[in-house]
């Protein structure tokens, strides 16, 4: 597991960014507009396999770091793992690129593997069977949300070295407490993010009642179903929404807060859990440096 | 297909993206950070399923305008349609969110369909047997790129109403020549834009050697290796890379741009077929309201 940085300000994460580690970024030397030969740092992107007992499941492109949360929380929010299974095992093969979770009980899910589903956007991933599969028994506790909590969570994660920061071109999904950011997962695909901090939670027994899941990426249907089917009563990111997403935040009771910049924010579903502990007006904009992309406010 | 916006700046667009057609975005009513009720339009997401003749090969979350193209594209780049295919049908039905592609051909994937990768990002889509497959044969053709153009479409993208202006959360991909942008396709998902722009290529005999594909996300490998098996030589775009994205380019000879905003770009593959016929500090930094998301610079 990654330690977390060197930071006073970020003592408290259990699972921080670590921009430094190796293998994670790599120097590539181009050009920028004077022709000049620039070294810039870019995020690696490399294939994993993700085997449940004997048979393969799928080839996630990851960035690599927590191969075994993330295979433990991808076949969990695709309904592959129970929360009551046994894991026998999780073996990580670094020259192979695989990772394979053993369970006590015997798998088979050939129906599943059948059907696919392209997800949208930065979101996207391979949803296997019905993607709403699941869902119709959701309803989500109606969990109070401090304004206040928001504002110093997307604060604080803006302000948290990541690489994000070190690179670009990645995205970010944070398990929050009130206002104490506690997991901060990064991939360059959205959907491993959340399904390492899934596999996390399963793994340590972490309950979801009390939860706030931040993300950098848009609130699609993926990311709502992923966010609902983990248990988490409160979904808030930088980004804009979709339609269907709205749709089923709404069915399941999960409270929905996008565009969030500086003070600025728009709550599309569980307006009635949000406590307005704080004037907007006293909240500072974003400063050039640690200003992230995100739908426009 | 959609018609150009009543702009005489877009007029020379083949296809630009109608912010004000019906069934693209809706409104729904919420809550900002004063708790006052606030309208704003959020784009859709609806399921697509493809078939490619008797067989149901992917069912797509897209925004839902062009869905023929975005059928035949997908077919194309997942190497499902070849060149040669006489396609013999393209049928739509909205009712049922489907799209049957039919050719002369007996297609059979039995194969490709069971190996599944779940790609990054916001390139984020499904690929069907070895993503690399074909790839090896590819060399582009050194196509020369003018800079003045690349400011020119920069500035000329980011100013031209859009889905992404009108409601946020999508992505935008442009099939440009020279200095002219001509087909601007947007969706939820950026694979989904890019395979519309393929969809329309096939369909109209287009040539890519002398194209140029601008991209609003980041360059992933599932960008650059679409990119590359479509035939275009040239790839830009205002966010950042993925190392193996930028080993590819550079296998195959891709020109690959990123990070352009403003008067800045980095190039990190086919910097000599640049020709640097403008002084970048001539070049504005982008103003506020059209600014758009990205890797920083």
């Amino acid at each position: 597991m990654a330690k977390a940085p060197n930071s006073a300000d970020s003592a408290d994460f259990i699972i921080a960014p670590d921009p430094s580690a190796p293998g994670l970024t790599r120097a590539v030397t181009g050009t920028d507009q004077t022709g000049a030969a620039v070294d810039i740092a870019v995020v690696e992107e490399r294939p994993l396999t993700i085997f449940l007992n004997a048979r393969e499941i799928v080839t996630a492109m990851t960035i690599g770091d927590h191969p075994d949360y993330l295979a433990l929380g991808f076949l969990r929010n695709q309904g592959m793992l129970r929360d009551d299974d046994t894991i026998t095992g999780v073996d990580y093969d670094e020259e192979l690129e695989t990772v394979v979770v053993r369970t006590a009980r015997e798998t088979l899910y050939e129906d599943k593997l059948k059907k696919k589903t392209r997800t949208s956007g930065c979101a996207v991933g391979t949803v296997f069977g019905d993607m709403m599969e699941g869902l119709e028994q959701v309803r989500l506790p109606a969990t109070p949300v401090r304004v206040s909590w928001l504002y110093a969570l997307a604060d604080r994660i803006n302000r948290t070295p990541s690489l994000y920061l070190e690179a670009g071109a990645i995205h970010g999904t944070v398990l929050c407490q009130q206002d104490r950011p506690l997991v901060y997962m990064e991939d360059v695909g959205r959907h491993n993010a959340v399904d390492k901090i899934a596999g996390w939670m399963l793994h340590h027994g972490v309950s979801a009642d009390d939860k706030i899941l931040y993300t950098t990426g848009r609130l699609t249907s993926e990311m709502v179903i992923k966010t609902a089917l983990m248990g988490i009563p409160v979904l808030a990111s930088r980004s804009g929404f979709t339609a269907w997403g709205v749709d089923i935040a709404r069915q399941v009771g999960l409270t929905l807060i996008g565009r969030m910049r500086g003070h600025r924010y728009m709550c599309l579903s569980g307006d009635d859990r949000l406590i307005r502990d704080v004037d907007p007006g006293t909240i500072p904009g974003e400063d050039r440096k640690h200003r992230r992309k995100g739908a426009r406010a």
